[in-house]
């Protein structure tokens, strides 16, 4: 079924131990629809300013991805990200970021998307997530994800939105700090309170737990990666091949969400294999499938 | 099977934000015995002084600890450990110790245990853990843990150490101090390559890895502690129901050890629940197996 996603298309300069990736493609939106697109079709949303050197129609060749919701503004400048990593590979150090578009109007969600069933909400301010979801009709299932500056500074906005989305995915630091308890177990009960029916908690190399209003929990381990090249986007790309899963089976399930995040797992440790969605647009299906055979017998005891 | 473990009591002196308790027992070879004996029958090999304040059979009655290999020295004094933790819980910070009988002479292996046939080689020099596996005459399965002072300091016996024993048991920190390697995967590959078949990475509360020699791998979360109490001899109770189980089942294939796992995340979950040994001590076999079977239902997929 219908898979709306929102979030960024960036200009990303990267820096990792491994090199650097110069002005390439990244953001929010773009690896969210790489990976959910391996599931579902997908229909995208964001805005571009005239500098965009990407064509995403080619850059998604081949994938069932509808750009009617991709608002370029001749006038305005495309997201810019310069990050880096050191080390320990687990964290990014924003460099410099220009929001340009993203810190003007949102993009209007075209009429054709309003039947939306399945919604992604990238994280932006929460107001405006609530907003646009309210511009779909009847949703099945919507979760969003947000980040530290909306947890400290828009708070109140936040607390209107997780009242609305089905599934909030953020990582522990983001619990954490929402919950301001440390133990995750904790944090969850706390955050669950707030509104969505189930909240998934992402721990980078540590893997990830999920817990659901009615009590039920799971965790995975990160599947075992040898050489992380750019952990950029990993999260993103989690929540696409999640959010796909759930809108190819149509069913949300505890049991079923717990193989979606299996799918989000895996798709991560591709996206993390290379810059941008290099790897991601590389693989197929049947890789993401033999990745998740693997992660089950890592796992099962 | 015969499980020997040699290892530290301690007069310990804990500090949590739940609460401090005083010159409570402690001890690797302690948590280990306590955690092991819900298993298989285990000797018990260690050095007190003559302030040793605690009647160790007292506390371990009804369970199948043999204490032949318990020395208490009359001019000697307890090893002794003050140590706090604070809001991370994660990581114990020492305040103060005293190695006391720990810097004498170790303990003589007694002739009744010569036989043992699973051995667990607790955190002490790792020259003397290699003098005692060779006074065990044909162990079919011997683990040792060590730490960040013996890697430093003492790499060479360590090296030496690790062409001998079967399984080694350590933290991720201590992981990437043996192998210079920051990625866990790699680090693995690196010590394994030094001798041991079996490698096994604890994460605290991120849970653990196994790796094999001969490439197999798994990964396990930690039980979703939502109460953590007192996380002194975490490790230490993983470890003994580890090779408790081992040592009950005479199984030492990858699958088997995946199980041991399981049950050494098990055992750890309920050691934090409390100050000292009180609540491994409060618990039965069924209470291990009830959260074996949770600890499945939240990690199957």
């Amino acid at each position: 079924m219908s898979l709306l996603v929102t979030g960024s298309i960036g200009i990303d300069t990267v820096k990792t131990p491994y090199g650097v990736s110069e002005n390439c493609l990244g953001g929010s939106a773009v690896y969210f629809s790489m990976a959910a697109s391996f599931f579902a079709p997908v229909r995208f949303m964001g805005v571009v300013g005239a500098d965009c050197p990407f064509d995403l129609k080619s850059v998604f060749a081949g994938r069932d991805v509808d750009f009617s919701g991709l608002e370029v503004r001749h006038h305005s400048r495309t997201f810019r990200w310069k990050g880096s990593y050191h080390d320990s590979m687990g964290e990014a150090i924003t460099d410099n970021v220009e929001l340009n578009v993203l810190s003007e109007d949102p993009p209007k969600l075209p009429a054709i998307y309003r039947d939306s069933k399945f919604v992604f909400l990238a994280n932006t301010a929460p107001s405006l997530q609530s907003e646009l979801l309210g511009q779909v009709e009847n949703s099945l299932f919507s979760a969003a994800d947000t980040m530290n500056c909306w947890i400290d500074g828009r708070l109140e906005d936040l607390k209107v939105l997780l009242k609305k989305v089905n599934a909030l995915i953020i990582n522990d630091q983001e619990a954490r700090q929402l919950s301001k308890e440390r133990n995750l177990v904790t944090a969850a009960e706390k955050i669950l309170v707030m509104g969505p029916a189930i909240l998934i908690i992402k721990k980078g190399e540590s893997g990830s737990m999920m817990f659901s209003k009615s009590g039920e929990k799971f965790m995975l381990p990160a599947y075992p990666a040898d050489r992380v090249i750019d952990p950029t986007g990993a999260g993103d790309s989690f929540a696409g091949a999640f959010m796909g899963y759930i809108a190819k089976s149509g069913r949300m399930d505890f049991e079923s969400l717990k193989t979606a995040i299996a799918y989000g797992t895996v798709a991560a440790s591709f996206a993390i294999e290379d810059f941008s969605v290099l790897r991601l647009a590389a693989i197929k299906r049947a890789d993401i499938e033999g990745r998740l055979g693997t992660l089950r017998s890592y796992t099962k005891f």
